[in-house]
This record gives C-alpha cells, structure tokens and sequence, in this order.
C-alpha cells in the first residue's frame, strides 16, 4: 500500500521545519564519550522524549544506572521508551535509534562549527556532527509522527520505540535492560513487536539507497612480547639478547599476507563460499572499484573484480593490524630496544565465525608459532573485546516491504528528487558492527531491518559529518512509505 | 715508569677536595639537549676553563657557531681547548672528554636531586647527573693537574685538551672545527699530538678496569609504506584494501631473526669471523652469562656461551626494530587502518662495514621483497642517520701503556683499594659509537684509547647515575700514572 498523498505533500512542505529541528538537535553536543558534555546528552534524551509526546507518543525515560570512568562514577543517560498504537490487527515495528555523537571540534579540521547545522543550498547537504549519525534518521521518525498527527491520519502499524544516548561509546547499560525488559512478556514495552528497524547505517554509494542484511562480528586481541626488565640500548645489548620486537613482529607477520588472506589456519576455511544467487547480489550492487578507491583515498583495491572485492569487506573475515604498544612511536631515531611490546590485531567476523570459535584457533597457532622461534622472551594473548556477526533472512516481509518503498514510491511527478528512489535497493552487509541489532535480534527473536538514510560519504564519525537534504526529506517519507508497505504485508 | 709516590699520595689526600669539585660541577645542569639550560653548557665551559688555567693550561674558547631549534636560533656552547707543555723531547696526548649531560628530573625516579652530587659512604658512590657521564673522568685530568701543579711537578707528557658542550646532543659543531683546526698545520692546537685518550665509556663490569679499542658504528632507516589517502575503518575497508601495516609488518619480519641473525643477504658475511687471537680476548674477559642478564633485567641472553654473546655485541653487527611511526600506539583498542605507517630499524656496524657499503644491500632487499608482496600500496626508503665503526690497534704503545698503569701500579701498601687495579685490564670493544673518537682518529691519524674511569653499572643517562668515589680516586692516579707510562713508551 502506497503511502497516502496528503503525508508526503506533508513532508515536502515542512522541509524547512524539518531542517529547523535538526538544527535544534545538532546543537546539543551530546557526545556520550566526554564526561563534561554528558548533561548534553541527558538534555538531548529530553528534547527527544518531548517530541515523541507532542505527536502522540507514550513514553517512559529508563535509568540505565552509571559507569565509573577513571574513578568517577557517572549517571548513564536513559534510554526512551515509546509507543503508540495497541491495535491488534496491526502489525507492531521497533523503531532503534541513537541520540547521541562522536566527539567533534572545529579544530579537528571542520569547515565550520560542528554543533551548528550548516545549511548549503548550493550542494543540499546539512553539515554537523550528528546529521547523519543519527539525529537525522531519528528525527526521520519524528517527521513521520509530527505528519500523521498534525494530518488527522492514523498510522498503518503500532510503533514502538527505543532510543539510547551511549551508542557511540559501547550500548553501556543496554544489553541489559534489553533482556530484563523482554522478560517482562504481556508488561514488556516490546511485547508484540513482529520487526525491527533500524536507521543507523549508510548507502554503500551516494547514488542508491539500500537494505542491509549482515553486520560483521569482531574478536579484537592483543599480543604482549616481554623479556628484558627494561628498555634497552641497541648498542649496548644489540645481538646480546632476545628483542621482544623482532619477536612481535615475526609473529604479526604470520597473520595475514598482503593480499588479505588470513594465515591462521582453519579461519577463512570456516565461511562457506557463495552461492550463485548470493554471488548474484554482489554482482548487482551499483558499485565500483573506483568507489572503493576514492573512498580509501588511493588505489588500492585489492582486486580489480567488484564482486570479489564487495565481498571481501561484506560476507569474508577480514585481519587487521592496528599498532604495536610500548614500541617507539614518534619521529625522529631513537635507538631503544623496548623491553616489553604489544601487537594489537582484530579480525572481523562472519557467520558461522563467533569469537568463541575463532579465538582457540588463533591462540593456538600463535603459541605454536611463537614457540618455533625459539625465543626466551614471554608471550601474552589477551582478548580485548569481542562481538557475534548478524546475518539476517532478507526474503522477510519486512526486507520486502522496504524494497517495494523503495521502488514504487508515488512521488509527485514534478519532484527531481523521485528519481532517486524508484529504483531496487542494493542489498548490503556492513563491514563494521552496530551491537545492538545481535542483542535485539535475539532477544525478541523477529526479524531486523538496517533502513540507512544518509549516504556513503556523510562522514560519520568524521570531520564535516553531512546529511543531504534529499536524504533527509526524501528518507522520511521512505520511513512513512516502509511502514505503509508493512501493514500490507 | 711509575707515577711519583707524591702524586699518588696528593691524589689519597685531596679525596674531599675533589669530592667537593665534583659537587660542584654536577650542581651545574649544563644539559645541552635543553634549550632552557643552555646558559647553564655556557657557564659549565667557563667553570672547566678557569679550572685549567689554575693549574696553569694555557686556554682557548672556540665559538662553534649556532643550531635552529624549532625555529629559535640558539648559539652553541663553545669548546675549551687546552695546552700545557712544550717540550720537543716529551710525548704530547690529546686529551677528549665533555661536559655537557643528558636530561634528569627528579620524577624521572631518582632517588636524590639529581644536579646535587649525593655522597653515600656506605657504599662508596657519588649519585648525581654527569657523575660518571663526563664529569668525573673530565675532573679526573684536571685533579692530576692541581697536583702537579700544587707538587711543583712537572708533567712527564705535554697535554692538549679539546672538551666539548655538545657531546649528549649530537657533537654540533664539533667536527668542522676539528677538521679546520687540524688544516692549521703547525698552528693548529692539535699539532704535534702523538696519541689522544678519551674517558667517556664503562667497564664492562663492576669490578675490572678495561681499555676499549673499537666502536660499532650505525646506519638507521625508516621504511615508510603508504597507500589510503587517510585512517580507514577496519569494519568498513577490511579485506577490501591493501593494508599498509600488513605489508611494512610482512618487511620488518625479513630483516632479522629471533636469533639476532641479519637476514639481509651479505650482511653478516662482511664480517670475518674472529681468529683464535682475537677470540682468545673474548673468552678472557671477566664478564658471565649472568652479568648480561642482571643488567639486561631478564634471563635474555641469546646464548649460554658468553664469548659468543659478548662478540655478539662488540664484533658483529645487529639489527634491531625500535618501533613503527604512524599508527595506533596508545592503550585499548581501536579498529583503525592507518593510512601511512613507517618502520624504523638500526643496524650497528663493525668494521669492514660502513653505511656507504651496508645501505645499498638493505635498500636493494627490501625493494625486492617488498615487489614480492605484490601491494599496490607505495613504499619509501629513508637513510635516518649514521657512522662508521671504529677498530683502534691495541697492541701500540698508548695502550701498552694503559695496560701497564692498570696492572703495575704502586700502590700504598696499605690502601685496601690496591687490589681493583692491580690486574691486566679486559680488553673490550662498545657495542655503541662515541663518534667523535672516528673523527680525531681520522683526522690527526694518531692512536686513539679509550680509557674508562667508571664501571659497568654506572648508569650514564638513566636515572640515579653514579660514579663510585673509588673509582674517582683510583681512576685519577691511573689517568695520572698512564701519562707517566706513555711518556717512556
Ligand atoms: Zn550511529
Ligand atoms: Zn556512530
Ligand atoms: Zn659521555
Ligand atoms: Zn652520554
């Protein structure tokens, strides 16, 4: 079922009031990383709570309790709760969002101040840190609601809502909550959700909106050399001793080639490889291998097959090594030989990999490797952090329902903007992770949908973060027109 | 010839006197690697020279001219040249020592102010910032001086000095000038020198005198592999892009072995392996597998063999891995891919090696294993710095004659400290450079000794440096009595 006339003539004529309260949102710094902004971000959970309540949304701010950070106890910001709708011949979604941002200053290299919007006509884009990431995709959502209820209209589904102000700095406080309130059954704010969906991730190009199916999981460890008491003089205890980082680096050597093979044996090995018809996705996304490369800034794709490369970063495990800890770091030429080193790696995870299967792999080999060196230093492996990939069924009404809002949009035909969205939709996975689809998906046990708003190049978590202002109007009547084509479903 | 019972007895009784003298150099912070005590190099030089002239040193302040720091033109402390003795039918010895020190701050962990000279009778040491790193041995020439001069004596030896600001910061300034003094001919400062002697390195241990014939020199180079035009995510480009940490870590693991072999090919072949001889030497020294190890601060050593260790470092090269610049170093752990990161290594050098003959083979290697990488990231070799090894005859007779102070030496019957020097000095090599002593070496083309007044564990530039007030005292009479033995060389 198309979405009604009335509510996308509704959008396109509140654009600029739509863009006045981005404005509002984007000038709370809510970066829930930097202690001396966390009243931001309680004051941003505020503004959100009244939003949903002025458009008819019941809604309830949950204390998630308090963290410690460097000895300081903390109060975490709440996560707020909404609903509307308890009809039961509707279908019920959860909407997931986040309102709070990376760190930001204009002396990180932003054109202009990052907690004002910046609006230039001249490109359509909405500069400030959080446009895109992801107060522009929540307030997707309080457009959507702000237009129903000013038009009269009822809405196709009942909406749920959890939004959370820690998301940038680990979901602190939760996952927890999540599962207690699941527990709940009949008295549980998610009881009776049939989907999920979430607008936290981007394009993969700037040209196609997209459906994601599939987040990469990590296991991210750290290999501690140690040997002498303490750091050494080259020219004195040079070819004297055994040097952790000649050791370090024998061992980082032996993880992954430079084609991205990863050397742990039984690791690659776990991923079946494609099938035809998942072949078939990756051969179709509208992407190139020069996307790739101008958004790496070089040309270093590594193959010149699409396909191959999409699924490199999309359904394979990929190694990284990050940095060595403890070693000389700065310019110059310092000729220390450091007595204790740390190689930091990470591998990110697809299914069937997890970190409880992956690790055991990648701890056994390099004990084994590092004992063949022959080496009197001592060896440590820690497992810094670690997270479960998700892979979702994306032939579930909900994928299917956003598919054709993407498609078959009835866009008024004198909008430029309409060609942009009557097409299919790429079908992605994200290379990166997003925690709390896993912890939704199998807490409540329905299907997630990942609804991106914003563009491959909006630079989220970068300087001069932007939001398209077609992405923004148009995306918010992709979010009315998704909960259309659901209710049809 | 021995030195006169008079000198040896002035030496024994001026003990506080020197102490004192000591004190009050080391109270002087003449660190030349700071800019704010700059003035304090400058008020150091004039301390030593009004020192020499008392003892009747004819003097010469050298302007060096000036250095640019971060921008700041800072002039550079001058060298002190000395001379006293004309005397055709006398040996003339130049003389080489500092007296600028590295930096120290009370919470870098030392135990006592460090520009204040802690006496410690209990055990015999004098705590303090330059003690031992050059201040001591420097004082120990002007202490056989007053004592000649007060004694009325006439030194057997005409003496020249050279004592420099720079030393601990790179000896600016000081090559030029000795290569210009030296084109004066016969009005040079540095005219009619027969052998200089410099005491500014250890005792291989704690307990035995050494003379030190060779040097190893250095070549250091920073390998940087570049590719991304900025910092990627892992979650996002992982496995999509060639990594430049993966190929610079596949690089670094090709130089060196976990045994401290060189695996860049003609490396370690330039060097001949030891004769019986000179192996001979190595099996003689007074030094154990333990002794690395207790100053190695773990059980390291790359051998149980003790001369194979020992040649280790004073015969063959080593390579070392000191760090990587450019990517993540700090704790955590942070899923970057940097976009540029570059290796540093360092090569210590032993005769016939030399950075002219050793970086063409390193340069030539690496640009070869790296085209095996088949990377489309780039890859630049830069030579950092560097300097030839130094291998002196020691069978000629300024260290005939230094082994002749140290095994010979009348002592007073009495003294309980007789016993320290009355053995055959070990006969060692520095796994570091003192590059000034190739400088002198080349430029006079006389005999240059080393000749050591402080022992193993002194802990030049480490925090609670020391020099041990037998080692002062003793060391005065054996530079005094080394003058005496040259003299009938
Ligand atoms: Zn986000
Ligand atoms: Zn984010
Ligand atoms: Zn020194
Ligand atoms: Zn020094």
């Amino acid at each position: 079922m198309p979405a009604p006339a009335q509510f996308l003539d509704f959008v396109d004529k509140s654009k600029d009031a739509f863009i006045q309260r981005l404005s509002d949102a984007v000038e709370i710094p809510s970066i829930s990383g930097d202690p001396k902004h966390r009243e931001d971000v309680f004051k941003m959970a505020a503004f959100l709570e009244s939003q949903l309540q002025a458009y008819g949304v019941e809604t309830k701010s949950v204390p998630l309790g308090s963290q410690n950070i460097d000895g300081e106890e903390l109060t975490l910001p709440p996560a707020i709760l909404g609903r509307i709708g308890h009809d039961k011949n509707k279908k019920t979604v959860l909407i997931y969002g986040h309102f709070d941002v990376q760190p930001a200053e204009l002396s990180d290299g932003w054109t202009n101040p990052p907690f004002k919007l910046t609006r230039d006509d001249a490109t359509g884009r909405l500069y400030g840190r959080g446009s895109s990431d992801d107060k522009g995709p929540v307030l997707g959502w309080i457009n959507v609601l702000e237009a129903h209820h000013k038009l009269g209209l009822a809405l196709p589904v009942n909406l749920r809502f959890c939004l959370e102000g820690m998301e940038e700095s680990g979901s602190e406080g939760l996952d927890e909550f999540i599962l207690a309130e699941v527990k709940k059954g009949r008295d549980s704010w998610f009881d009776g959700v049939d989907c999920i969906c979430i607008s936290d991730n981007y394009w993969l190009n700037n040209r196609t909106p997209c459906l994601t199916y599939g987040l990469r999981g990590l296991t991210y460890l750290k290999l501690t050399v140690s040997g002498p008491g303490k750091d050494l003089h080259s020219g004195v205890f040079g070819r004297m001793v055994h040097e952790p980082m000649t050791d370090l680096i024998a061992i980082m050597s032996k993880l992954v080639d430079p084609s991205g093979k990863i050397l742990i044996p039984g690791v690659d090995e776990m991923v079946p490889g494609p099938t035809p018809e998942e072949k078939a996705i990756y051969e179709k996304l509208d992407y190139s291998i020069a996307d790739v490369e101008d958004s790496a800034g070089g040309k270093v794709a590594l193959s010149a097959d699409k396909a191959a490369v999409l699924m490199g970063r999309m359904r394979s495990p990929s190694l990284s090594l990050h940095g060595i800890e403890g070693a000389f770091y700065g310019q110059g030429a310092k000729t220390v030989i450091p007595a204790k080193v740390s190689g930091k790696f990470s591998i990110r995870l697809v299914p069937p990999m997890t970190p409880d299967n992956v690790n055991p792999l990648v701890i056994k080999y390099i004990q084994a490797e590092f004992a063949k060196l022959g080496s009197k230093n001592k060896l440590v492996i820690e497992d810094l952090h670690g997270g479960k990939p998700w892979v979702e069924n994306h032939k579930h009404w909900s994928y299917e329902a956003a598919k054709r809002a993407t498609e078959v949009r009835t866009f008024h035909p004198n909008s430029p903007l309409a060609l942009i969205y009557k097409q299919t939709p790429d079908l992605t996975r994200e290379g990166g992770s997003i925690p709390v689809t896993l912890t939704f998906a199998e807490a409540l046990g329905v299907n997630v949908l990942l609804l991106p708003m914003g563009r491959g190049d909006d630079g989220a978590h970068s300087t001069n973060e932007k939001l398209d202002i077609s992405n923004f109007i148009e995306g918010t009547k992709l979010l009315g027109t998704y909960l259309y084509e659901v209710s049809q479903a």
